[in-house]
């Protein structure tokens, strides 16, 4: 059986519920049934809280209808067991509005990617508090919005990035390094849709200026971690995590500079696996597929 | 549904077969016909070859009859979808020989695992070139079989060897630092059961004396490879493989105790999947299901 | 030049002073008048506190007279630059008492790299609050001294503690997994020379059960951390750390036994590195001559 | 003594000469008569070949004479010791060529770390064989060159390139994923200051396709291998490696993706490196004073 799957257009389910027997045969017999192609399977019982979780890829032209109709043929099952579910047509970019502040590392390796084809996305705008990365995000063809915030009162700010957060229908919110804590309603109104990139291999060092904190306790190691935003500081879903060894060289200054290569590849991997359909949150955890 | 699985008694079930429609569907319909509960499940679609593989763990007092009958009732659809496939008891410990040089430090890492529990399998015995190491074996209560190696006929060592792996009804061979080249035969006897631990990140450094061929090219980081032994030297489907930096501090000498500490954590890796049933070789390559 | 300097005696110099001019040329002209060849050197200055660190290695043979007069024709320079210093023979083994409970992961990389020579120091004993350990201990020939703790009342077994480290007249104390919080004056009687093994990236998850927190918390690396023991639990300057990924698959219980392999490896560098007199502490920092 | 280094002017001295007593102190002494100061310094002894290497950085503004006076009053000394010396000044940016073709990830990255500060160099032009990066170069304002190749006769196009690089005065050249074999010629005339990228750990994977030939080899880390070019194919001195896990999951599709990844994270610590004066070639090898 030769079939091209690497090119084709793919489905993606991706499924929580309640463990127990027969998830997996309900499912791959509905599939089967209508002689629908899986290309990559992913599936994880937590033994801990007895929760079961699964990622399907599906080969579009595989199936006989199309994804209207795949999602109301599955809907039984998904009753069925309790399912919180999801199916996504990998084809459809999703849309990310990106945040940024002054620092361009995390922006810079983001948009290389976008435009390379390196990670498949939409940029319907990047919102900025400051002008310095205008001409960048311009010279990409990038809507670049500039939303100063008042330091007495930062209220007309965070409803002004709502308002065009909502006018982008995002899919999902990069902090590329933003800089700024986000007020609690607008945390909530993206659950799981929110990721920031922390300088610090979380939970050290929560807060401001971790790796000035860093430098001051004498760790060895240097990290960045890329988790959704919840309204509790610093406190979201991990998605993913990274290290970089540091020694007595090394200054605040210099942790900053090689803090930087951690966290921008580390953004980067979180947020692919987040485009993929690859994260799973429940509870404060995640289950990534990757 | 809260069901006690981490320490329950598991069979495991691993398949390579061609790729198609519905092999998951028949498999967990099958399993869940039965009420057998999953509790870890792999599965991947090899896109360049067109082979499926999966392994699953099985709940062994999920299943209403016992491991023949299990095997008896998978028969037909493995023969359906054309499977290479087996179904081991977990809790059957594989039995596995040991074989040495003087080099303790592989021997000293897998031993404490063995005595402690970190990895289930049996020792029937350790066989060795070299008296070195016969003191400490003993003292675990194991077998030290003495086979000298006449350099200028080595065929008298390697059928005592052969022997004593048929005696020991060996499920794997592991060559702890070994130092030898088995012969073609031997190797051939143990298709995918006999792992070696070789002081280079292959294909880097073949055959001998790889740290001084790492010194004399300047590289900068070192490693080790744990790969299945067949007739060609240092060619076999690799398992596992790591690296550890080196700089322009360490000598030939260095590079050989860094390298040691890579040596025994990636035949730990290898080996504790191996054990586990989670390797599947494909060609000369493996999928590793960890 | 062609000097033997790979096997030959050395003494090790090490100094930290108020960073100014001519330390460097003050301590290499004094060793070059006598003819002392440096086999290796090291250099730090601290910017950030203006202090200065030296380590140097130099050939024991290459010097016209033995280590008495070493310190004593080195003292002027000390003094003129106000050095924190010290002069150690490489070939006299340093002294190290292990303390251990139950776990064996630690004590038996530590025991290995003893008796094969991998590192060079002496074991006058191993404490322990249990005896699980003892016959493994004994059988290496090194003398196992039980002393359980009283939970209602462990100043009895401090103090038992204390009297062996002192017969021991140990250089050092390697808390090899022991479990037990030391008593403050302990920990100030052996300052820099009590090294502790962290199941954890401090500062994270400090206190009890860090790998338990770390699963909580979701982290995708899990991480130990070699450090001086301080009064203050868990805060003493660091050694060494090291990180290993963890992913949704790795349960609590997968969590403490990967950990361990990060253990014992981070512990065994930290360990060597002290051992060579490469660690000098600046307060709460370390600066490492790796 | 509080003297502000971190952002001072500096001189960088590197020397290699024979082993022998008293180099540093002499260059010590040197710099203590005239109160330099020493902000940073490495020395190495290699014991293979008897080479002493160093690599002191001098805070400029604490000498009372300039950098061609210094240069004059360190004659004699490195005569005296037969060294390979020299003395740059920090503060004068290297020129650097970048040579591409059509794949951007490296010269995204460069030119990040250019615009941004990050690494601190000039770049007097990028040349390609072919037009597709012209426009993001050119938005840097650096002149992009284009210069086809003509693959009956490629003599042409590299007489141009060997024009424009000596136009260009350039100090250094990075072939930035350029994928033309430069002629024996071009790499003589520029010893130690062509820098390439190589897309595989060295030496595995010499030649073409290095991610398709580790595909097949069934490896489970690919890397990256940043040298110094020599007329022989991929054999220059090394300077910088590292590798990325990669798993049976990984198609070579995705071993190019994840490799790009590595690739430009190697070349970028390699350069810097090379920018600060930290590599010191010794026939194929490099010590790199990181």
């Amino acid at each position: 059986m030769a079939i091209e799957t690497q090119n084709a257009r793919k489905y993606r389910l991706t499924v929580s519920c309640p463990d127990t027997y027969g998830i997996v045969a309900a499912v791959t017999q509905f599939l089967a049934t209508h002689r629908g192609w899986i290309s990559e399977a992913h599936q994880f019982a937590d033994p801990e809280t007895c929760t079961f979780f699964m990622r399907y890829e599906i080969l579009a032209d595989s199936l006989p209808f199309d994804l209207d109709v795949l999602k109301n043929k599955f809907e039984p099952i998904a009753e069925a067991f309790n399912m919180t579910w999801q199916i996504t047509d990998a084809s459809v970019k999703k849309r990310v509005v990106l945040m940024v502040s002054k620092e361009a590392h995390c922006l810079s390796d983001l948009l290389y990617r976008w435009r390379s084809g390196d990670m498949d996305f939409e940029i319907p705008c990047v919102l900025s508090n400051h002008e310095d990365l205008r001409s960048y995000v311009e010279w990409h063809g990038i809507p670049f919005i500039y939303l100063p915030v008042d330091q007495a009162d930062k209220e007309p700010h965070f409803r002004a990035v709502r308002e065009q957060i909502a006018a982008a229908q995002a899919d999902a919110i990069v902090l590329a390094r933003y800089m700024q804590i986000l007020p609690e309603e607008l945390c909530d109104l993206y659950p799981s849709r929110i990721i920031n990139i922390h300088h610090s291999f979380l939970p050290s060092f929560i807060g401001a200026r971790p790796y000035h904190q860093a430098a001051v306790r004498g760790v060895k190691q240097i990290g960045a971690t890329c988790h959704y935003v919840t309204s509790e500081l610093d406190a979201g879903p991990i998605i993913e995590q990274d290290v970089h060894r540091v020694t007595h060289h090394n200054t605040t200054t210099d942790m900053v500079r090689i803090g930087k290569d951690v966290e921008k590849a580390v953004l980067a991997r979180g947020l692919r696996c987040h485009l993929e359909d690859r994260v799973l949150v429940h509870g404060n955890k995640t289950v990534v597929f990757a």
